[in-house]
């Protein structure tokens, strides 16, 4: 069994790292304590990973950070110095440019030569390029959804990109991670639905440079669902012409363990991915006016985080993709 | 006090009506049974509304019919012979033309002059041509969410038809009656988001016949909500200049009792009108690339369903609008 | 209209208050300002009440403390010494003596006098204490329920106390109040149900304290609900011999007005209870082998906070007890 | 691979059944059509286990009854007769006598010989039993938790039986079942709490035949909590001297591997044994008043149901006990 890190173990990213790691055959996760946070009731016999206090120099093979991206940043490069691969599931290097950082962030970037090398790691659509790398940036819950949805269809050239795209994105809580906030209480959230960063979301400019859609392009607004977890987006948009759709995605991912597309008039719920690395398509389309509905689902801890960072663990070190995620 | 009946008190919105009525200065419910579904267990001191066995000679001066449309079509000429007056809850008058309602419920209309003579009661569209009508359709849950955020910025000519508007909405379950169903069970609900109805809600020739846009137009899916109640539907559109919207309105709406606009950055969240009959409005428009995003919340069995029909009685019957209401 | 001030009314209990308040016919809810935690988002023609910053010169006839203990200890002297009434929602003048508020809330009580001088406002068994006073301390939410449940048994002497009485309690999310705090996160609590304060919940002292009951004779725990109000306590206990419990409570709550008995076989639920004043009950019994159940139901932000708050108020200023609750 | 077949897939045993034996390494499902309800929407690539029309003569090794009680007596007799071993998850073998069942089931039971042959699966208990049994009755969700708390105690006589025990049990709503009803609508479930069959549960006899406490010694009521999964009982009592109520646990289960004990003042949560065979106990025990009160928890789905199944079957195929259920 090798090895492999964990920083932020107790946020929700990081616990499903751990339980997702706790049953893959090659690797054992090593909790690495680092600002972690309160612990849960634990019985007299639970026997947990091993812990240890993190260190760039914990010599191990690779290091998965559930942290913020400031964290990420302050971290990463000794752990790359330290020969230690990195995969990120932070925003620290995902946006491509220093000037997107500045701008989504509100910081300035430490290290825009990290910035420049990190892959993004989205293996459906750049699966031969992790292999390599030392560090991966792991792609955001919405942006995962969003692309998987949009690009085999932006690739084909059938959506009317001129008359926009909107992208109607809602999310479980544990989305906003474990720190907690009013907004995320409770009683804030029960018997409720709100819209927050309405046109303004950070993971626009992620879409964005990952999809090759330009700001005009698209209108997206996020709204937090009285749900653990899940990410359903409903995509809408104009085509060319009177294409099959379905028949697209079932082309671009016949090959994919993890997309799963619906026949026609069905739709993913989020039961349907809820604790899986699936990701789940469901199609509309009026060829008669060119009205297309996208449904997409994810688990947005699982392929939206921890389930797409094994994904990508296992391209970095070798295993089989699926390996540890079925 | 007024008698006034109620004919399907056992479903949500009849019970929404049983309480809103109980609590008016000027009426008193009086409950019909009409093949009533079963009853909630009652403390042995519970004095509750008069009940009488449903019959077209009550002799009431008004009766609401919370039913579904086959019924209301049953009950609504007896009635009318009757002297009485009908708000009527369901879609069985709402659609304007026989064509559309056998498109849309798939039954031939059995009084097509009824469905000619009734008047579409959205108060603040057309509140002069309620008191004298003798029969009231209620709006549909959906269409007066959508109405009350479109109809303004229609009139105004602000929005750019072409290029299509997008009504993204979201329910509460009580949308979808009492009658137990496997699509309602708690179990099947609870920590989940489903799509239905994709582009093929029969609310949307409801919101195309009232709100004047083209099928073309518009593009509207449902998403099951896993709360009991509320509507919010997230609208996207795109303008042709440089308006301000939340100025419009304000302006259209600064006499009404019931419209609540937010401003530029805040947004109603589904607490904000849970158990009112307030609907809220917020707005998001990004001037330059002329991308807008409305967010419109109500209660879906107050101004959804029972709040706006008291408000329609209270027209009716000479009442000030908001009598009971705030 | 009468001004009443609310402390602590960004809360929940105060903002039940407010909500209350605002539909009272003889007073009117001002907010007093007083380290209040951030607003919600407002329409832009949203009129709420007045607003003031806290003073004890306010001027005001009655003020609610809906603050911590150590808040209302503070403010209380101030405002009784200009002359102002003080209804108390916290623990501070509960639990009767200075060693019982020194074990239970870990603090020296400040002012013994003040804590020896409150009067503890349940109108149901101390109605005619009430007017005179001028501090009211307001029940526990565990502890009112509780007490309606159990006080009727032990006046008549129906419940084998030696062979113990279990208070099983559950309580929504509401009852642990606003400040955010990882325990009341939304994915913390949903899907979930915790026991916490297993025999150590600091209402026992109170419950104690008014019933009548010693240490030995009860064991409490109180559960977190995965809702956002309602208190539903499960009673169990043996009889002493083969009564009618059922009379009893009939007897006894004959002429209260929100007290409701169930008849044999049902009991009440949260939702019968929710976003009202009324504590329900219903009993099952088992004659031959003395065993017997109690449930009880109120909303713990009403009838276990503000509703009673307001009942105390209607007592302190002559109105009729039930004024604005109904 | 070894194929057991499935009957009742449909219902949420049936589906955690399907999904736990098809991570097994041993075995593979079949699923067994007998008037089973609605499929879920599908992916187009979506690839389940194998179907077959449900006949005694299908020549399996062993079968999982997830049927209502009617069915499983109907089923079982034919499948013993080919020669398939039957473990049957509903209540039809778990009472022991035929009087037992007529007062709890309201039917004669068909088959008093099988009744009086089957083995009550708790493989805690009677480990030894279950190998050589054609046909093994899985114990019910409430008796298996209740089992499990009480009987460490009870064999090591440290409960005052006489003082009376009281099991609070609450439970999620999949236990119910699938079938729709009002009682487990959303709407009706959410935001609530309500108690059912007070001191008048079928799972009552059952406790009481296995785990030999009498009638007039157990007070149990149900209540049905708004989540989807899980049993929590907290159980009170009085103990006969001071005794170490951890140690006994820690004693009796230290082999046992899906029992997990709490340290002092910690409890278990629902969340802790969510989706896994593991049953948690927490202890608080005041020893001067002899007061206790144990917290335990399980997934009603799981070790409540299939995951208990798939225990039992292990041991009646010859595979490690644990297999596929760490």
């Amino acid at each position: 069994m090798i090895p492999v890190g964990i920083v932020g173990f107790s946020g929700y990213s990081g616990a499903e790292l751990e339980n997702l790691l706790s049953h893959h055959p090659h690797v054992e996760p090593v909790l690495l304590e680092h600002r972690e946070a309160e612990d849960r009731a634990r019985p007299l016999n639970y026997q947990g990973p091993r812990r240890l206090a993190f260190s760039p120099g914990n010599g191990l093979a690779l290091v998965f950070l559930a942290t913020p991206p400031e964290v990420s940043t302050e971290l990463t490069p000794g752990l790359l110095d330290a020969g230690t691969k990195v995969i990120d599931l932070s925003g620290a290097f995902r946006l491509g440019t220093v000037e997107n950082y500045q701008r989504w962030y509100k910081e300035t970037h430490p290290r825009p030569d990290l910035l420049a090398e990190a892959v993004y790691g989205l293996p459906e659509f750049c699966r031969a390029a992790v292999p390599g790398k030392r560090l991966i940036s792991n792609p955001g819950c919405y942006p995962t959804a969003a692309n998987l949805a949009l690009r085999p269809l932006l690739e084909a050239g059938v959506i009317d990109r001129k008359a926009g795209i909107v992208c109607d994105a809602k999310s479980g809580v544990s989305g906003a991670g474990r720190k907690p906030s009013l907004k995320t209480s409770f009683v804030e959230v029960t018997e409720n639905l709100s819209a927050y960063s309405v046109l303004e979301h950070r993971h626009v400019p992620e879409i964005l440079r990952t999809s090759g859609l330009d700001e005009s392009e698209l209108s997206f607004t996020a709204q937090l669902l009285p749900i653990e977890r899940g990410i359903l987006e409903t995509i809408y948009f104009r085509t060319m012409n009177d294409v099959d759709l379905i028949q697209i995605y079932v082309d671009r991912y016949r090959d994919e363990p993890f997309l799963r597309i619906y026949p026609q008039g069905k739709f993913p719920d989020l039961r349907a991915v809820a604790r899986t690395n699936f990701c789940d398509i469901g199609v509309q389309h009026d060829a008669k006016t060119r009205r297309a509905v996208v449904v997409v689902a994810i688990d947005n801890l699982v392929k939206g985080a921890a389930g797409m960072a094994v994904q990508n663990m296992n391209l970095a070190l070798g295993f089989p993709e699926t390996t540890g995620l079925l």
